[in-house]
């Protein structure tokens, strides 16, 4: 069998996703916006985040293009293309993140408009705006590998040669892909949570007016930072793990054929199922989102149930035809066959569905640990944080026993390929899960515009109703990238291993120990970066927003437009200046370990930030979406409401939760697949 | 050599301390309380922690004396006597806790009243008190350890019986000894911290009384949580690290000694040692209390300082003769000497130091981090919360950098016996270092007691002044206890290691690594757990404070006095039925993943709860510390100084540390010891 085959599949499907994307984008655009005022405050918000997306881009690109210039000179032979191929991975990256803002600030005005028709064309135009993304997420990720797949095999390319020239240069295209997701999701985090949480501060507390009023000047850059932080971050953030889980797997592929095999050709088809699994996705996915309608009288709830329950059973039932025609008899050396490896794919999906369903347990509106946050806010501040943060750190433990039980499961039925292609299955109907993603920030989006364009109360309580639903379905999806993180990383860390030449990681050498513990401590010095970050940049926003209420009271009054720009610059600036010193560190991190402290030690730091990571982002994402939740209960009505002491206990809860869950959490994920990526690809200078 | 040498050093180290300790308590029980109404606060208090520990012993003793009889009765041979052992300790660590506690709550009124006739002599008090259960602590240690070997040594035994039958025997010691101290430790922290959260809350911000206002219902049981919790749970936890970093250190003596070494009397040397050093910082930690006065004019800080500094100098400098003559020109199997040895000591000392100053950067009073902790608290709870977690976050990088060069460097010294010996090395001079930790409740109840009982101001100046000091030597004191525990940890799960027969634990394969995930997440589980019970717990505290002021309004107008029994009601039951699930989590975790998943995985989750739980235990006592000592800061004056906006802020922030710093974060290290040696006197289970 030649890898050619693989490489078409991918290429097809990327294409349809795109083709797919480009249509949609185009039905958008063609819908009409109307309402003067509307358009205007639309503007402010996609003119506010175009710019800044720009300006972050340029600030990173001087920063990629030395990389990128590193691995081309540094390095000798095919391994050169590494800097080629990493230039190409964050340019894909990027444009998913940008093209995915772009159409997202443009459905938000759209479905407002819409709303005044009913729920049924407000969500199609939203989830519709959230599809787009999905699709230029896995289009955009298929094409760039099949791109490169088809630059760099020949149809009599043997799986050896697979694993010493061409992977490589994937793991290239990966690390690009990290690197910038890892920048965009830091600077967005820090940009739209630093607005929210001075808005919050300074208009729901201080000034006692409500959410996304347009007298609160920080409110603009609140709904700039949806979209550059919720969208862009997120786009970018899911290009890079479908990109990593995929190229793991195909390296693991390789290195799972028995070497003496009679026939080169089982490395070939076991590192060319992941690109099938991809193909099989994203044909889901796309039947998926044509089933998301509104019919008469059903809620949008049901209606993304219905789109993403199809697109996952469809994605496990063609899955394994898929799997059995091109592998066929064949097995990995550790005796894995088709069988084997198909249920390591129904292993990813139930893992991520039990993840998924566990954060909704934990976080969701109207649970019972969700329920005791809202209580204990009756007593104060303090006693909702400590149990917020209790209720956070018990949520970990049934997470970490799923992952712990998907990696001994799919480890057993196929080694560490397996694991990896549990990763690929929980990542399999990303298109989808994605769209439901970016759906949430759009209605989230289109109501904060009714509000702020003085729509009617029949309009905001269809855009209300949009925004309500799809929290159980994000949180899922939540589940799903939690744990297709640490499968990934598992994985990576195994393709390091392969490619290190260690043959044994041993617990009882000291260095190993070291690096566990230093690997361990990273991702609290990362959050922590973060999080103060977004605490000085809250601070000057709270002050610059307390400044214009008190030096121009016609603000309050409604006869003054306050100035939203300096509030998008604070956030900007902020943004910009603060994205550069965690993201080095995750960069220079294994750089330093493996080089002053050797392979070992490296090994030891990758698992390390493996474990303490995922740990802490599932920890910092659950307690920050059980406080917000929380407060939404009690804004329903529980414990004397909006306005009560327990709702502003709530609402510290929640300010606090805001950089936990938006920025410090998403951004572990990345953190732990990019320090492995970078050793990977790394290993040689190692050597 | 014979191993009777050591056993006698240690044997009469133990009694000295022992002697000193009598003698100490006989004089502080001689020091005169006149005051009547002193006295009769102080008897509340006294009566309320000797009659919580009484409860609490009895909840424990049909526990330990399951397992103790399992240990007996499931065993064969020489292990039988583990069950004995075990018993052992449980009982000198209760023993210790508990005549700490009494000391401790008969020196605080006495220091009350000497605080009348100056800083002299009410310092003279305090810190007698503390040193009383500082050499309780080591001397029942050596006693208890110096008994068993008396009951199971020849002269003629050699060196592979000490680690077949004396050794486990010894382990069963330590097993009771981190037992107890975990259920102390928890049941201290969730009684202390509900009744200091639930006194803060109400009092301060509600009612608007000042700290340790005896109108305020929860105000005794907040100063008998000080003595159950600060003083018994903290000298039970010291015990259990001295104990097991012995015993650790013991073992790893032998294994360290070449097999085809011509004389058996290696192992003898090496095993001995650790007794040896012991011996020298007992007697330099009574020469250092005997140093510690105030000379006129003299501040109590220096005065500590010169103890602490004196007793840590003649320790250093002593040990190096020890370990020359008893080890001599021999060596460890990897060729250390005395030389390499003595250096593993000095470098425990200095990384103990280390982590201790960087703990007093990160948290101390007046430092950088603090101060910006309390300017965050301007702009109210929120920040102060989000600017304390990213202190405590960034403050987990230098503390494991530190903890991590000396792991490189005692191991590339000697091996994880050098490991061993730096552990020890921190925790050489515990005698004095536990009498600061003490000294500290002590004069902070002699201050309590002093508004309590409506003293003048001159002597509430001196008791403020005794309070005030000691912070800096205590957090070197935390320092030591942080890196001491990971060190210990290592080196018992080394033991565990060589007493498992495992000679490779490999990270590429799929069990150890879910072993690192579940170890990685327990801390978690646990922190939460004892969180969680004190969020509860001081919700009904407060509830319970709220009534009687509401129900009895005489109780503000200081004409009638407010039911204080019913608040230590409250912590006491609380504390006792929330300890138990924490408790028995840790000990039977390690016995499930045993059984379960094999060795392989057990080895994985001990090393993954080490590193997880030492990073965490960081976090959580920094954070904590940072908190309180940011609101302080508010208090002199900051910011509008106390009952400003930013005050309110800061005392959020303090009421969230206080289960952090003082509960879940000093646990940790307690659960981390504790589930290696059960995994260590289990190991033969599991083969």
């Amino acid at each position: 069998m030649q890898f050619t085959v693989f490489s078409v599949m991918a290429l097809g499907a990327g294409a349809v996703a795109i083709f797919y994307a480009v249509w949609k984008t185009w039905w958008i655009l063609h819908q009409p916006i109307e309402h003067e005022v509307l358009k205007r405050i639309a503007g402010y918000i996609s003119l506010g985040a175009r710019t800044f997306l720009i300006r972050e881009y340029s600030v990173l690109l001087p920063f990629v293009l030395m990389v990128a210039g590193f691995l081309a000179l540094g390095q000798e032979g095919s391994l050169r293309f590494q800097g080629f191929s990493f230039l190409l991975g964050a340019l894909c990256s990027g444009a998913a993140g940008f093209v995915g803002m772009y159409v997202a600030t443009s459905a938000n005005a759209r479905t407002t408009e819409a709303a005044k028709m009913g729920v049924e064309h407000a969500l199609r135009i939203s989830f519709t705006g959230g599809s787009v993304m999905g699709m230029i997420v896995v289009g955009l990720a298929l094409l760039g590998l099949s791109f490169l797949l088809f630059l760099f095999i020949q149809p009599d390319t043997l799986s050896s040669e697979l694993s010493t020239t061409v992977f490589p240069i994937l793991s290239g295209f990966s690390l690009g892909a990290s690197t910038v997701a890892l920048f965009a999701r830091v600077a967005g985090g820090i940009f739209t949570k630093a607005a929210d949480v001075g808005a919050d501060l300074v208009g729901k507390i201080e000034a006692n007016i409500p959410e996304d009023d347009h007298r609160n000047p920080a409110v603009i850059a609140d709904n700039v930072g949806d979209n550059v932080g919720d969208v862009a971050g997120m786009g970018a953030d899911l290009f890079e793990s479908y990109v990593g889980s995929l190229v793991g797997c195909m390296i693991l592929g390789v290195a799972s054929a028995s070497l003496d095999s009679s026939s080169d050709s089982v490395g070939i088809r076991l590192a060319g199922i992941p690109l099938g699994l991809a193909a099989v996705g994203v044909i889901a996915s796309i039947i998926g989102t044509f089933l998301t309608r509104v019919r008469k009288g059903e809620s949008p709830q049901k209606a993304l149930n219905t789109g993403t329950i199809t697109a996952t059973i469809l994605a496990a039932l063609a899955s394994y035809p898929m799997i059995q025609v091109f592998l066929g008899s064949f097995q990995t050396k550790t005796g894995a066959g088709a069988g084997s490896i198909y249920l390591c794919v129904l292993i990813g999906l139930l893992a991520g569905s039990g993840i998924g369903f566990l954060t909704e347990y934990f976080t969701g509106t109207g649970s019972r640990p969700t329920g005791s946050i809202a209580r204990s806010s009756q007593t104060g501040a303090a006693t909702n944080i400590i149990t917020g943060i209790g209720i956070g750190m018990i949520s970990t433990g049934p997470a970490i026993i799923i992952v712990a039980l998907a990696i001994l499961g799919t480890f057993s039925l196929a080694g560490f390929y397996g694991v990896g292609i549990g990763a690929l299955g929980m990542l399999v109907t990303l298109g989808i899960q994605l769209a439901v993603d970016a759906y949430g920030p759009i209605a989230d989006n289109a109501g904060g515009l009714a509000v702020m364009a003085e729509f009617s109360p029949e309009v905001r309580s269809v855009t209300d109703s949009l925004d309500a639903v799809g929290n159980t379905t994000a949180a899922i999806g939540k589940g799903f990238a939690i744990g297709s993180a640490a499968l990934t990383a598992i994985i990576l860390f195994s393709a390091f291993q392969e490619q290190s030449g260690l043959t044994v990681i041993d617990l009882t050498h000291a260095p190993v120990i070291v690096g566990l513990f230093l690997g361990g401590v990273l991702p609290y010095l990362f959050s922590s970066l973060s999080m103060m970050a977004i605490g000085r940049a809250a601070y000057a926003m709270i002050e610059e927003v307390r400044r214009q209420f008190r030096e121009r009271p016609g603000i309050l009054k409604f006869t003054e437009e306050p100035d939203y720009r300096r509030c998008i610059g604070i956030s900007t600036n902020a943004a910009l200046k603060e994205m550069i010193l965690p993201g080095i560190m995750a960069i220079t991190a294994p750089f330093l370990v493996g080089y002053l402290g050797g392979l070992e030690m490296l090994a030891g730091l990758l698992v390390g930030v493996t474990v303490s990571g995922v740990i802490l982002a599932t920890f910092l994402s659950n307690t920050g979406g059980a406080w917000d939740n929380a407060k939404k209960m009690i804004e329903s009505g529980m414990y004397g409401g909006k306005g009560s002491e327990a709702h502003r206990a709530a609402v510290v809860g929640d300010t606090v939760g805001d950089p936990f869950k938006d920025t410090a959490g998403p951004s572990l994920n990345i953190l732990i697949k990019l320090m492995a990526i970078v050793s990977l690809v790394l290993v040689s200078f190692f050597k």
